[in-house]
């Protein structure tokens, strides 16, 4: 198997999973076990960073509640200093690199410096949570496609939480969905999707602290869903074992 | 860390990703290592099955071009008569086991016979085929929608490969395309997609037989992508670094 070591000079954009070490890539482990620098984001669990090279720099680069305790800018400097430094640098976001997170301008800035990249995929939350909830996500007969989508927008747009129609052969994974649950399941009734739709909700997956919350759009309710992060599967192929 | 050896009696259902085995999990990786019965599929790599334990039993329960070596009900019976004899049973499957599988059916027959189960995430290709091509699959200002779609259907549905209309700000990864690349991109631009749109294809993802072919719909011809499995990547997202 090939899992060379973290290189000098390089960058690892590089996705730790939805929190449960388990989850980890054999490529992830490896980063963490030799390089030199780690930038990582705030969910990144205290379980993963454990298993960092004790000598590595580990660096919070996180936001909470959207505000930024260091700037995009600021990231990108750091990443490109490190490596320029002759850092290897472990660039580690919670769940998958390339979704939802800000992958788009950080390989601009870094393709923009000539650093090396390389990206190695983690598991998002979709997936941990259809698995810690044992149902699948898409059925032959129930639904052909995924659709993952977030309720988080780009500053300034003030736009609802979903909009569009949902395929009733779709099963949706909303990151991020904010808090407003009952006007969320509303909005989605509202473009017409079932109001017997499966709805599960689950909060920190796979973590010690996990919840989960199995109804239906009609019955969904803002009080019964844990605290952030929480992911809601919604589509006839949700089926939660009782 | 929490990684327990595979237990008598219980089903593993998981996914092995996309082919390297360094994208294995350490749950999957711990499960190769500890199960005695294997059922795996044709596509789960020769690498990753060479990190079993050397005493347990691998059984190739894989599909050839849609043709079944062994129907879904004998791969049903032969996982719940190797729990019920005893035996740890890892379910091994390409990518992630609970999109574009048969999951669904799996699930239902282990729950009707009262056998253990517990379903372990794998990276879907779609992640490690952006990462291949550096690539982000959603952007703040290009696209805030991921959606996995497949082209495979139920036997006897003769449908078009794509039905409906991909969002202007959505990025489609389309599973199993089949081999009509340009009659596919018609389908997208005829349901109103920018011919302008990127597409990147992908044969063989993390494989040493890895081939990619970045493209716009208005261009895509048939025999410029590489042999089955191909993933598609379809959307203003899509940026391949030159």
């Amino acid at each position: 198997m090939t899992n060379p070591a973290a290189q000098s000079g390089t960058v690892y954009l590089a996705g730790a999973g939805p929190g449960d070490p388990a989850l980890l890539t054999l490529r992830v482990l490896k980063l963490l076990e030799t390089a030199t620098t780690i930038l990582h984001d705030d969910l990144v669990s205290p379980e993963i960073l454990a298993l960092a090279n004790p000598s590595a720099e580990l660096v919070s680069v996180g936001k909470r509640c959207g505000q930024p305790r260091v700037t995009q800018p600021e990231i990108h400097a750091m990443m490109i200093a490190a490596a320029r430094d002759s850092q290897s640098v472990l660039r580690l976001k919670s769940g998958d690199p390339l979704i939802f997170g800000r992958a788009s301008e950080e390989l601009e800035a870094l393709r923009d410096a000539n650093i090396p990249v390389e990206i190695v995929p983690g598991i998002t939350t979709a997936f941990a949570a259809a698995a810690q909830l044992l149902t699948p996500l898409t059925d032959r007969a129930a639904a052909s496609r995924l659709i993952l989508a977030t309720g988080h927008h780009k500053a300034g747009h003030q736009t609802p939480i979903w909009t569009g129609s949902l395929p009733a052969e779709a099963t949706l994974a909303l990151y991020m969905p904010g808090r407003h649950f009952r006007a969320l399941a509303d909005d989605l009734i509202a473009t017409g999707v079932d109001p017997d739709t499966p709805v599960a909700a689950i909060s920190r997956a796979t973590t010690p602290h996990q919840q989960t919350h199995v109804s239906t759009l009609a019955s969904l309710l803002d009080e019964h869903v844990g605290p952030a992060p929480v992911l809601l599967l919604v589509g006839h192929a949700i089926k939660i074992q009782s």
